[in-house]
């Protein structure tokens, strides 16, 4: 890629603000992990899968922090320091999962060396950002394996590389098919109201060289019956036990406008994402937002005072409506079976 | 209703600044008809039956200017203005329409009062803006009839007040249904990209007292889903003879959502907008829109420069996905046939 999401850059972390994206392309080197908190609450880094690793790398970076102090104490402040850095965004479970994971490597070190205890949890880290990206190449693969030549792929939100340490996970599948030599076009749902797919799906396909037009959501409905798209592609942050899909709002309206037309409906995903802790989408609780992300852009209100939003982050998309879910380990039949031909 | 879109104030046209809503309710007195090109140009004033008033009053307010002349040669020169106000929009029948009325009723004038013949287009301009209220009541006492007492109804765009010179066309069935004592709730999408569920919609509920609540376009599935929503009703800027409509972009998606979900999904319409000339949706050209309107709100960049866009002012929902047509003539089944019970 020509860009990187989240890196260690010796003892700091290294981070694209994704704030400033389509704009400006700026990175920003921290070594103070309230300002990683800062960062994970703002949104300067966001998708599930990276906020795993950013957590990761604010526990690695409170860790690494010149005060006098020895390990027991050390491993005792870290602590207290992962509940904070999860409390920067409590309803992520990978930013719970990359703090905890990597605070319990640090905790099992049995040694008194400072640094060897710093590096141990640097390493942990590092792993994740490296476990990350061989999971999304291998999601890439396995997709690439359904896009055919000449395919236009529909996306909505951003599930790409700016979501992950790697090339993402719905988009994965898109830069492996490319780099396999398969014209890929793909149409991007802007993703109101915080128009990930405008700000950020389409920025990096285009740094990628994929050929990408952009749509406001309530047009996926009329490129469809144009029969301009051949397959849906996009990500998740939840997956139950039966199938049902959490993504982010809108989704769900997707799902439901391919099936009407035949188009497949393809869900990727590291295959951990299945929480088979929750039966069903009904067990998955949906964190309602802000009403000024829908009130307002920019500073500029575009409603009028006083009016009642309803603004959910996140859709279930029921598993009868899922073609197949494309994860590191295969291509697993969803609960629509077969795309329809109409 | 409390606001006025457009009205005669003596010699001149009186028009609410729709450009300027819902942050400031301003109203402009205009004397010149090149000044209501530029409103009707700019979106001051928008919708396709305000349109036909608008225009029509232009051509009074050409008409109704201190120049030397006689009636002969004001209407030579009414014929090269009408052209030019039916060139702000040239898409927009509606304007074409009341431009041409209120001509033709001038040219008809067979004396030589100059004071005579402004009055006389002037009273047509009026009439056409009296014969707009009285369509808008009907249809709305027609559409009162299906709303039961305790519904809640999503629209899409604006076919509201603000787009006529009555109480609307989708709106107007619930304005009548809560004079009539029927507790009504509305959901309206906020139509992207020119935000007119938002700025429009929600606004003039507001202002007539009904609940409101604002989504954006992507939230309509869920909504359904959740069994919020008791009904559609939709405006429309043309019918093709089978019973297609045109409409705002993403009606089609929030047909193919109602259907899905059970829920009956009304057009509203003054029945004039039956284009018989157009056998189905298909003969409707969609203007396309530009891609400016994607790419930024209020002068802030929201995508990459060079992205590519899909911008289609309109989509086409087929007949078959429409419950029924409630125009002022009376509710007239659609291609749905009687709503599924889910």
């Amino acid at each position: 890629m020509k860009f990187t999401v989240i890196e260690r850059s010796g003892r700091k972390a290294r981070i694209l603000d994704q704030r400033q994206l389509p704009l400006k392309t700026v990175y920003h080197e921290y070594d103070d992990y309230r300002d990683l908190i800062e960062s994970i609450r703002t949104l300067e880094i966001r998708g599930a899968p990276a906020l795993g690793i950013a957590g990761a790398f604010a526990v690695a970076v409170a860790a690494d922090t010149d005060v006098e102090t020895n390990v027991n104490d050390l491993k005792n402040i870290l602590a207290d320091v992962a509940r904070e850095i999860k409390a920067a965004r409590p309803t992520a479970v990978n930013l719970a999962w990359g703090v905890d994971r990597t605070l319990k490597a640090g905790l099992q070190y049995p040694g008194d060396s400072l640094n060897e205890f710093r590096e141990l949890i640097w390493k942990e880290a590092e792993e994740i950002l490296a476990e990350d990206r061989q999971l999304c190449m291998k999601i890439g693969k396995n997709g690439a394996a359904i896009i055919n030549d000449g395919d236009t792929i529909l996306t909505h939100c951003n599930a790409g590389a700016l979501a992950t340490g790697g090339i993402g996970t719905a988009l994965a599948p898109i830069f492996v098919a490319a780099q396999e030599g398969k014209k890929v076009r793909v149409y991007a749902d802007e993703t109101r109201p915080l128009l990930q797919g405008a700000r950020l799906t389409s920025w990096e396909l285009i740094q990628e060289g994929i050929d990408v037009t952009l749509i406001c959501d309530n047009m996926a409905g009329v490129v469809m019956r144009q029969g301009k798209i051949d397959k849906v592609i996009v990500g998740t942050d939840r997956v139950a036990a039966n199938g049902d899909v959490a993504n982010k709002i809108g989704t769900y309206t997707v799902a439901v406008l391919a099936r009407e037309h035949g188009v497949p409906f393809y869900v990727a995903l590291p295959y951990s994402t299945f929480d088979n802790d929750l039966a069903t989408g009904d067990d998955i609780p949906i964190e309602e937002r802000s009403s000024d992300e829908i009130t307002s852009w920019g500073g500029i209100r575009t409603a009028p005072q006083g009016v009642k939003t309803y603004c959910p982050a996140f859709d279930i998309t029921p598993h009868e409506l899922v073609t197949a879910y494309i994860t590191d380990k295969g291509v697993t039949p969803g609960g629509r079976g077969e795309p329809d031909k109409k």
